[in-house]
């Protein structure tokens, strides 16, 4: 089967590998129905993060069960499943507490942009839709195994409840679907920092009230404007740079939360500065397992439509595009189809 | 009056100064029953933090009101009262959120260490007792002012829940009066991490359940040790180093809660680590105006006996012994009586 394999930054390559197979009785093999590129997957194709050996790429994914291992029990072939970009087995204390992303035994999936995928841990990372879905349903029910788990953990994390004011710091897929999600908890205000226009577009479909142009401490005097000047009761961070970071910080008032979902790349934090900032902050890598079946649902019942991020379908022959259009921001987000 | 006055790193002199009066009709003038030297004095008197000018120290008080400006309404001359180290007017947004110590108006409390003070925005700071106060209560409440509130607000910020598993950073006064109200909130199991004696056994009479005497490193992989490998669900930062907080952090289960009041000093957090630690993030200074009327209620019926942390006490004038015995950690904290 041919594959997608970054080799160096800016060099991604469709290439001939073996198609996986079961390994350990734990796992599952998994046709994939459509796989995307990630905002995550920049970094190292950007050169941000370093490559050390030519490296299948892809970690969001959902599709037709293939074969499973002698001991998984909970999913069948013939089923269509999603997981998440960290396996979990979905026992163990971590993710007993709904922390399934730093589960004791996780592994990170790899090689998702591929017609085969191999996914270990089946039982406690895979969720099967109730039935099989319509073609339209895949591209909403795809954002599920990453983008729209870390959306919905970013305004999560940030606290947001009815009636709240939020800001989105990112106007990437993510903090796309974390307005989605702000607006699914029952934010009465949600402000999206973006000066992209189609973006902006989509932000206001998905339920942002007001849009910001502005960054950095003129964005952060902006938002404290439209808050008696307090800041934000919620804030999400959901680019990870040291910016977006101080961004997201300084929006929000003093007792209000910060959820970051955006990975970190050279940001530090002062500690005096946090101190008296006076905001709870969390955040990480999200607990997508804890979210699936829930998330599942809306999307199975038309309450949401996160699939809208992709605004450029490709044939997966044509992957190294995908990443082009994204790393010019030509493209919101790439889905891939196998 | 003579008042304590720090001059330069270990030089405070105990001098003649002019009495208060009210400047502002929000003010009201105390005559301070007792005064104590704070841990976060001792930032300025070892030199850590820089003095520019012969500074009257103090923050910590309660007393009788001696006078009130014409505006103050709440409190009258003869009560017992009690106030936070930062002044409050009780009435703008953030301290209707209940983040007083961040209000908008908000002054910070210097030069208690003496026998009169004025405290600005009085209505909004000070506190009466249901009635004047025996002797042995007054350290007691004297602790409200701050470094029992300050306890307080590392649990709450902690998140400490009845059945926790509770991790207490630093062995002074404050992180001792974490333990007393970890152990009030509920929690299951307190770890108090100490290499001091005396400290241990009040940790212990205050509600620790296990000590563990290792720091760094070592201190992280016994507390996970202690909790399933995983870590603790409330780790409670009490000092404001880079290796407290990272200890503290590092000793905290993913999903769980640092609560962290020591006041940073040097202190950089890494944005990747945070990020992978999984942990919830809250502290600043501690809103003791908040929790001033519980705490008080908890005092004055016999529930909490906080002034236990007092081991040293001194008559206003040798109040430059008081900072070098907690200088030297020859005693937990030291009170003082004009």
């Amino acid at each position: 089967m041919r594959v997608a394999v970054l080799h160096a930054p800016r060099d991604i390559r469709f290439e001939e590998r073996d198609a996986p197979r079961i390994i350990k009785p734990t796992d599952a093999i998994i046709r994939i129905s459509a796989a995307c590129v990630c905002g995550s997957d920049l970094w190292p194709y950007r050169g941000i993060q370093p490559i050390t050996e030519p490296t299948p790429m892809g970690h969001e994914y959902c599709g037709i069960v293939d074969e499973v291992g002698s001991s998984v029990s909970s999913i069948k072939p013939g089923q269509f499943v999603i997981g998440s970009f960290f396996t979990s087995d979905n026992t163990c204390p971590t993710c007993r507490i709904g922390y399934q992303s730093s589960c004791q035994n996780r592994e990170l999936v790899g090689g998702a942009q591929a017609p085969f995928l191999r996914v270990p841990l089946a039982d406690g990372t895979l969720v099967a839709t109730p039935g099989l879905p319509s073609e339209e349903l895949i591209p909403n029910l795809l954002t599920l195994s990453d983008v729209m788990g870390t959306g919905w953990f970013a305004a999560d994390a940030a606290n947001v409840k009815p009636g709240n004011t939020v800001v989105v710091v990112g106007d990437g897929a993510v903090g796309l679907l974390g307005v989605l999600s702000a607006r699914q908890m029952g934010a009465e205000r949600i402000i999206a920092m973006s000066r992209h226009e189609t973006r902006q577009k989509l932000a206001r479909e998905f339920g942002a009230t007001d849009i910001v142009t502005e960054r950095g401490e003129e964005g952060v005097d902006r938002i404290k404007e439209l808050t008696n000047g307090i800041g934000a009761d919620s804030v999400l961070e959901c680019v990870g740079t040291q910016e977006s970071m101080m961004q997201a910080i300084r929006s929000t008032r003093p007792g209000g939360y910060v959820g970051y979902v955006g990975v970190p790349h050279g940001v530090e934090l002062n500690g005096e500065e946090l101190f008296f900032a006076h905001v709870h902050l969390h955040g990480g890598p999200a607990p997508v397992r804890r979210y699936l079946p829930g998330l599942i649902e809306l999307v199975w019942n038309g309450k949401i439509s996160p699939g809208k991020v992709f605004d450029l379908i490709l044939p997966l022959d044509q992957v190294a595009e995908g990443y082009r259009a994204m790393d010019e921001r030509r493209a919101i987000k790439a889905l891939l189809r196998p």
